[in-house]
């Protein structure tokens, strides 16, 4: 647990300068766990009263589609923030599930906790306005890629962007997360390789 | 400029809570603007050193695509927050133009008058941390509407969740948005009203 909460502090030191002198502080507002991979850290259709820091490993956030197939909307990594944050600040039902890729540790807060630690630790809502700006420009570029590249385009951006996730996820989340079948992008993995 | 200032407090107070009690203690960071019809708020490839609260009117986000049309990613009406936010941060090159879709009135501020702002009454880091956890959790459903509806779903989707936009918003961007060319909204529309 310490080691988690040291991450935190390191992360929020280096996003918005300002330094939790005492892990104390923030500590008891945080579960630490760790998930098997395939667990669940939330269930679509479920409530949804966490939000997750991930110290190590990498999460899926994804919703089971009509069809019954299951469509992977995000990936998280360490030192992302994940959750249905529709759903989370007033503990609604949550639209997404969230599952563990790989064995993953996180440190969970309530909404109820965030909003004692916010009380105490202010600052952390400079932190979390920072972190929660990013996220929303990531995803309007994201929604730009979808709107301007081809498949194969769309899949060559990933790449450059994310050389890592490639190694770390499974072709068939990846897939998913493109909006693409695996043997679609199974292909075009041939394709540029020859 | 008071009843603008006076409409971000309200929208501040309702947003989390948070009173500002002098309306001079946050006027004097933000500056007052109206936009003409058509009229560019930032442009595509310029820097990008302000974000825009609207305090009436209505403005879309967009880009040039390769062949020379506009694709609209957003737009933004009453009580919104608008800006190009990745580069607003660090004043960095705009990947996205703002464009006044009616006449708008907004209240502007430098990502420095932010930061001194955010020094002075740090509540407000408390009220964008709610701001941008919605856009994105907004941001994140409307990926998960894009994989998931038929192109008539997304139209019946957005009626449904935004019917005063189609009141205000030209058809032509409206298509734009929604990733149709304007003769395939023209005849969604009349097959829907059939």
């Amino acid at each position: 647990m310490i080691n988690a909460i040291q991450q935190l502090q390191a992360h929020v030191e280096k996003i918005c300068s300002f330094r939790i002198d005492n892990a104390s502080l923030i500590e008891p507002f945080f579960e630490h766990r760790v998930y098997k991979k395939k667990e669940l850290l939330l269930t679509e259709g479920h409530r949804c009263f966490e939000k997750f820091f991930i110290v190590k490993g990498c999460v899926q956030l994804c919703y089971l589609k009509e069809n019954g197939t299951e469509q992977t909307i995000d990936f998280a990594i360490e030192n992302w923030w994940i959750s249905d944050f529709m759903a989370f600040p007033t503990g609604g039902i949550a639209q997404f599930s969230i599952r563990a890729v790989e064995t993953t540790e996180v440190l969970c807060i309530t909404a109820d906790h965030q909003q004692r630690l916010l009380k105490q630790v202010p600052e952390m809502d400079g932190y979390f306005h920072i972190i929660f700006q990013r996220s929303y420009a990531a995803t309007q570029m994201r929604i730009r890629y979808l709107y301007e590249f081809s498949k194969e385009e769309l899949y060559l951006n990933f790449l450059q962007r994310f050389p890592f996730f490639t190694q770390r996820v499974p072709q068939y989340l990846l897939a998913s997360f493109l909006g693409f079948t695996p043997e679609y992008l199974s292909e075009l993995r041939k394709k540029l390789l020859s």
